[in-house]
């Protein structure tokens, strides 16, 4: 359905038949439909949508929209779609709202559930607790298969995930059960006989991002978060795990392009919030370039005699920053997916050593033979292709180092990309540069 | 276990309890502790490995190691392991051995597996088809809910998930059933009143990475493919997913660097490959800033008149491709991710238009007064801060235009990334820069 599909329907009133269409409609696509319409038409339809729908589509939809729903439905409507979110969903929504707000939406709430989602309102930011949920089956190890489905069958309709069942006693996490182990195994067998006990499971304290990535290295669906005592306190399913991929990696990305990170939308951040996050590196950035233009003044001589010599200062700081650049970027992205770590740090640079070699010498034999062309001047071709090599090595040096360095003293390496290794590179460049030209043009 | 207990474990001969140890490991842990050993060490044992979970084990080995053991094993051990593989991991291991070891191993494979993995090797690379699995789950719409279990029981233990259930006649997909709704409900209620007839699909020709995307969207465990009838052929799952958005993202990152995109590890690919992957764009932006010196060498009498004007031409070019490459990540991953579109285009420039001002009038502030109090000059304060304020306002809005021009006419926005922005925005910088310059002093 598009919005003008969806207008129509409004405009004619044909009521029974939207909530239809709604009912067969994915969550995911209703809250982009809704994202279309204005304040006025959101509520008419979002009240169309049947209660337990409505929650998942609530949690799919951006901020903006939730609080103008907030704004404009009765109490009691929010109260119950909060009731139906998974809680952590609604500890998500919770979180991003002002506190007064929070105290507000929370004093109806189910007891519940308003205890899940203060519980996961504890929880860091950043850690593997808050992107957990609360809701999953626990089974003990004395049950029979048959016991587990049936418990599954009563309480399993409100899990967000009920393929994987947790054996516990006392709390503590004995072991694992997946659903398919159910369907495959006799009625009477006991769980403690199917259990794996050999399981992956993360603490609720440790990083979401360290989290995420146990999903990808094993391709599972659930895993069991435990406290510090090992009892289980919830799951986090691969669908949070997606998204907190996905947000790292764009989180990378931004602090590559030397920019702070920001998890907002882009064009829900405002002017002054994407300055602010784009100005502190720029304003370091520049001031750290002055010390390659002090070193360009010291050697006016130089481009005094051959005025050409300052030609070519963008050639060799852009080529030098590009190569710098490319390193950087494979070990950053290789030490980010535990594809390269620290211990590979001699293979690396011996690597990029030689791949270095290959491509100056291609580029200077390159930009040799036009400067000859040119210029028919053999002693500038030979000052530019040889400062071309050395900038090159120490831009690929620098390039596969420095995110390493920054990693062994536990700063992220994606700051140490392209703007950072630019700038280093640019003066190493110049003074390669001014030092070779001097010595052969005898200055 | 580390390398050095299991090295101990072999040498005391204790294969017994090393057979133990190894059933309870996970195979993606046992596939890495084996990468560490030697190729006799990894053959004896691999040997001791479980059947089914050799297979696993193989199947989350890189690619030279298999190639040890396909050497060293003997044929039909073997070929029990790729009768015991999930055919799409088959399918990927023969497509990356060359065409005459692969009839080799084919030769003496289970009819039915053959079948299945040829027919997954005729997928080309990108598509949908070569991620999905041939193994998954067909119910008929008349089968009850005890008859649909009675079935996961017989053939499930075969099928990479069993937690979807595809509801076909005569090779149409007509619903999805998932694992829940069959515990949930009643034995004798028909497949056909629980069954969704509204379900995302995908088409075997389509491109993996848009298949990848809507489990990121929709938060699925699999997803149908279906061919242009409509007819099932295979699913793809989460894990798969899972790795072709790492995948992806790690050749957007590539590219982004100016490097041709390289799915092979970073240490496994030699220094030619890296080379070549390498040496394309660096020549072609090398070439490029030819055309920046050549600009630079017009205005010779300009830099004669001040020699320190040059000293400022890397401040300059380094801060312009710094904001150039922070609007152009922007827009790069907003692409990336389906948060921005085309149709955003006027928004996303209004947005960087006015970003580009704050941020160029207080880097042009910053940078003006650290020239007034070095260098005393008025005037060339004024020129470097005019052309500070001129590049950062061209450099934005290329950084921005650029990666939605390209996604417009089909290429990859990911070129359009720091790299090439940086060269663009050079030329410009240097234009202004000179052109301010010639104005305010006259020349």
């Amino acid at each position: 359905m598009t919005k003008n599909e969806l207008l129509s329907v409004l405009e004619n009133k044909k009521f029974k038949a939207l909530q239809e269409v709604l009912s067969c409609y994915n969550p995911v696509d209703i809250a982009s439909l809704l994202s279309e319409l204005d304040e006025k038409q959101l509520v008419v339809v979002f009240r169309m949508i049947k209660k337990d729908k409505a929650a998942e589509v609530f949690s799919y939809m951006d901020n903006d929209l939730r609080q103008v729903l907030i704004r404009s439905l009765a109490k009691q409507e929010i109260t119950s779609i909060i009731d139906s979110m998974f809680a952590d969903d609604a500890a998500d929504l919770l979180g991003d709202m002002p506190a007064n707000v929070v105290t507000l939406l929370l004093e109806n709430v189910d007891k519940e559930q308003r205890a899940d989602i203060n519980h996961l309102l504890k929880y860091p930011d950043d850690s593997a607790g808050s992107i957990m949920t609360v809701e999953f089956i626990e089974l003990h190890p004395d049950m029979t298969v048959r016991e587990a489905l049936d418990k599954i069958r009563r309480v399993g309709i409100d899990s967000e995930t009920v393929y994987t069942c947790y054996v516990v006693n006392k709390h503590k996490l004995l072991g694992i059960v997946s659903a398919k182990d159910l369907m495959l195994n006799n009625d009477d067998i006991k769980i403690s006989e199917i259990m794996k006990d050999n399981f992956i499971s993360i603490k609720t304290t440790d990083d979401k991002e360290d989290a995420a990535k146990l999903f990808r290295k094993y391709g599972l669906i659930a895993i069991p978060t435990v406290d510090s005592e090992g009892c289980i306190v919830g799951i986090v399913t691969f669908d949070d795990a997606i998204d907190v991929l996905t947000e790292e990696t764009t989180e990378d990305m931004q602090k590559m392009a030397a920019m702070e990170a920001n998890d907002e939308p882009y064009l829900k951040t405002s002017v002054w919030m994407h300055a602010r996050h784009r100005i502190v590196w720029l304003l370091v950035l520049m001031l750290s370039a002055t010390v390659t233009g002090t070193i360009i003044a010291n050697y006016e001589n130089a481009f005094n005699a051959i005025p050409l010599l300052v030609a070519f200062i963008p050639m060799l700081t852009d080529t030098g920053g590009n190569c710098g650049s490319q390193s950087s970027t494979l070990i950053i992205r290789g030490l980010a997916v535990d594809e390269l770590h620290f211990r590979d740090t001699f293979k690396i640079m011996w690597k990029e050593f030689r791949v270095a070699l290959v491509v100056s010498l291609v580029l200077a034999l390159a930009n040799g033979l036009r400067i000859l062309l040119m210029y028919r001047d053999i002693s500038l071709a030979l000052i530019v292709s040889l400062s071309l090599i050395g900038t090159i090595v120490i831009a690929k040096m620098a390039g596969c180092l420095l995110p390493i360095f920054a990693k062994l003293i536990k700063l992220d390496p994606a700051i140490m990309a392209a703007p950072l290794i630019t700038t280093v590179v640019d003066t190493f460049s110049i003074i390669i540069y001014f030092n070779i030209a001097s010595s052969i043009l005898h200055l």
